[in-house]
């Protein structure tokens, strides 16, 4: 069973995760006699997502993984029997029990490399038959990790290397699956973390989190802890009542803020202190259950300096809602102010992290010179991509038997480049990239300081570049079905 | 191993299928001494999606599934145990090894019935740390099942009852799980049919789909079929070569459309004829692979009149590029005069079906009074849901140990209504829906013909109604762990 073979969690990716019309055309084939037909196929984007200058690929591990275990189980056949006509030939199912990707060869953009359109992310060959039923499959699982991958890298472009992004959208996925793929290719595409526990313990991500506004609002403060007693971070002397520490520094943040001692309300502090008990070394306060400046900042400064006086340093805080940038201005203020009249140097500097539906537009603004936030949490804008929630990948034949083949339609977007091909990446003396180009496999390929005539996408001329490196594109990573490589990656 | 316990593809819906901050904050609770306080959180959208008037709850059975099977594996822990404190309590991670949804009960919506902003989708209680454990998995599970659903109960509203709709966009979702998810919740907003084989397999969406264009260019024309004859219909009498056969059409086809017989691309008739060998039943022609008016329509015609002499009627055609409505009206009138002219009654009625990027206003064009479209295929803007990719599903605390928690935040829009409630639709005399009401668990039902004063959300005053029939909305579906009755659905 598929699901059985799958380590990573994506039993969902069985053969039969396919359109129909691929059985169809299955039967069609064999009834023509063509199955084995050697066959190429590519699978490419026209556009360049969220109307930008580039993408990446992704998804190319999962395809190997899903190519080696391909095999249609007795269920499967029997269910395809079940919707194919009744007067079916029985050896065409005895042709898809034995079918599997022992003839197939793939070649692929490596894994988190730039890719731009109509150059092939994937290039299958094998026979006419196994390699049309990988259609939906392989575009299934390139396409939104490559999506996904890119939206990433354009907010990590925004963001700047400094900022650190936390992936938090798997609420907002599609379903499982669709957040344990957002999580691993926003993290290939440049973000820090993912707070996803199974992107964490199937795929090796950084995970990260703290607590919510329900582990806030569930404190009322009157409860009584088993253990109210954290021992000093150095672990020599006598361990302290964490609650009754943070009340003692209640009066003197109060007075230092202008509040009253009572305006703090009392479960926040409470479910900070038990935050703190548990996580002394990794405390983090949630600011807007109530009021961030009315009772999130005095409770966390008051369990900060409580924990201080114990040598643990708090995290920082996270804020939820309002306006974020600034807020993080005014917060650091306030941290700097108290760093000073409290003494305790370390709290100028702690982290101040942000989240609440963060787009780009918001990521730029909280991005700029000048901002106090440290941490951006984003979910549904990473993993939903609103711009362009589908990168419209395609999978086109291109030749059979050796011969070209081309879709010519009336619509010239839709049209496709017949023929199998070979992709160079051009680069300058200084490894800037020129251009990808596109050829006929037989074809002699460009050489390093050798004028080429080429003819971009859409001109009416061709024109001529003297590349000073030159890279071939698609490495091979499949070879009549058994890997040829570690999966390729440019990370 | 969860996977191994799920027949239905769902593999990566583990218990650690969710954000790492509710097992820092499970381990906050219990080293407070609250894992097991009685809680209640209400899982709910704030906003109708798609700027509309209506959701559909969806996604309950798949909960349902995964609360049962609910537990965490030695390898889970022992991965908690790596991203939590090293000093954390071993008991901790005893109590998390033991924790199952035993103790949970749940209340819901019905799958598909109407949902409206703020009444809970679905009530879920128990012990704290284990109900705060299931918030990720649930909204995973629950709010693109029901943005899905919503969507395309809009797209079967916008299309009318008569057009089939067929779903198609596995190739366009967030991978392997988005797809089967999609595919099941469009099928229960109303679509039709969907082309992913798996979702017929696992939940029994009907599956449809025929061929594609690379099915269409693989063939040449010169390719000799093992067995070109076939049988008539009714079995009786001998067979006939399809492909010579069908050329003996063209003429006449040709001549009737005024084109030269040359003008038709061989290599797709004969990849028609190939369709037709293996699906006689069942026989669609899609049209622009090279040109729907000199190559795709001539050459189905000459297809479909073989066929007919057979005693076979075609299923139709399929135009995946260009102005699809106005090419359908062309294409009728070309089956009614071929028709006539033929003497096939039968041709004029066959099915036309269109699919390329289709989405509400496109639809709502080939929905129009007098389209002749029969078949609309949608595949990115049913699954993607562009207009609004994500629910923004939330999921609060409402009731701690029996007394009402409530998040008040600076932000209106993000408080929480706090307590423990009931809900009720109240229906007016012929049946039509007045509104949904939600009120304290506590307070009195309402009656049937008795007057309500309630308080709609956002007016300045409350109001009074007097409905006919009051039906109870949450649905006892798992009470202390145990399926109550079968997952309740209004479909």
């Amino acid at each position: 069973m598929a699901a059985e073979q799958d380590p990573e969690g994506r039993a969902a990716a069985r053969p039969l995760l396919t359109d129909l019309y691929q059985a169809t055309m299955a039967l069609g084939y064999w009834r023509a006699g063509r199955a084995r037909d050697a066959a190429e196929f590519e699978l490419f984007f026209r556009r360049c997502p969220f109307d930008g200058a580039f993408a990446l690929a992704a998804g190319l591990r999962d395809c190997v993984r899903f190519l080696r275990a391909f095999r249609l189980r007795d269920a499967d056949v029997q269910f395809l029997a079940s919707v194919l006509p009744p007067d079916t030939d029985p050896a065409f199912f005895e042709h898809l029990r034995a079918l599997d990707c022992s003839e197939v060869t793939v070649r692929a953009l490596p894994e988190g490399s730039l890719a731009f359109p109509g150059v092939p992310l994937l290039q299958v060959s094998g026979p006419l038959l196994v390699v049309q039923l990988l259609e939906t499959p392989l575009l299934c699982l390139v396409s939104y990790a490559s999506l996904v991958a890119t939206n990433a890298a354009r907010l990590r472009l925004i963001a700047g290397p400094e900022k650190r992004l936390l992936e938090m959208g798997l609420r907002r996925a599609q379903g499982p699956d669709g957040g344990l793929t957002a999580s691993t290719y926003s993290y290939l595409g440049g973000f820090d973390s993912s707070s996803n526990v199974l992107a964490g313990q199937l795929r090796g991500v950084p995970v990260a989190g703290t607590l919510a506004h329900s582990f806030v609002t569930s404190f009322s403060g009157s409860e009584v802890p088993p253990d109210p007693m954290l021992a000093p971070a150095a672990g020599e002397g006598p361990g302290v009542d964490l609650a009754a520490k943070a009340q003692v520094w209640l009066e003197p943040v109060c007075a230092h803020l202008g509040l009253g001692v009572q305006e703090p309300h009392p479960g926040e502090r409470a479910a900070f202190v038990a935050y703190a008990l548990a996580f002394p070394r990794a405390f983090q306060g949630l600011l807007d259950s109530y009021s961030v400046w009315r009772s999130g900042l005095p409770n966390f400064l008051a369990v900060a300096l409580a924990l201080g006086e114990l040598g643990y340093r708090a995290v920082g805080v996270r804020l939820d809602s309002g306006d974020l940038l600034q807020q993080a201005q005014e917060i650091r203020k306030v941290f700097r102010a108290a760093a000073a009249q409290f003494q305790v140097p370390w709290l100028e500097s702690v982290s101040i992290a942000v989240s609440n539906n963060i787009d780009e537009e918001a990521l730029a603004r909280l991005a700029q010179e000048g901002s106090e936030v440290n941490v951006i949490g984003i979910g549904t804008s990473v993993v939903t991509c609103p711009q362009q929630p589908s990168l419209g990948g395609v999978y086109k034949l291109v030749a059979v038997g050796g011969q070209p083949r081309m879709k010519l339609t009336e619509d010239p977007e839709k049209q496709t480049l017949p023929g199998s091909k070979a992709a160079f990446r051009l680069l300058g003396s200084d490894g800037s990239l020129l251009m990808d180009v596109l050829q006929l496999a037989e074809e002699p390929e460009p050489q390093a300081g050798q004028e080429l005539r080429v003819w971009p996408p859409g001109a009416q001329e061709p024109c001529t570049v003297r590349p000073a490196q030159v890279e071939p594109l698609l490495r091979l990573c499949l070879q009549q079905g058994q890997v040829a490589a570690p999966p390729p990656s440019s990370c």
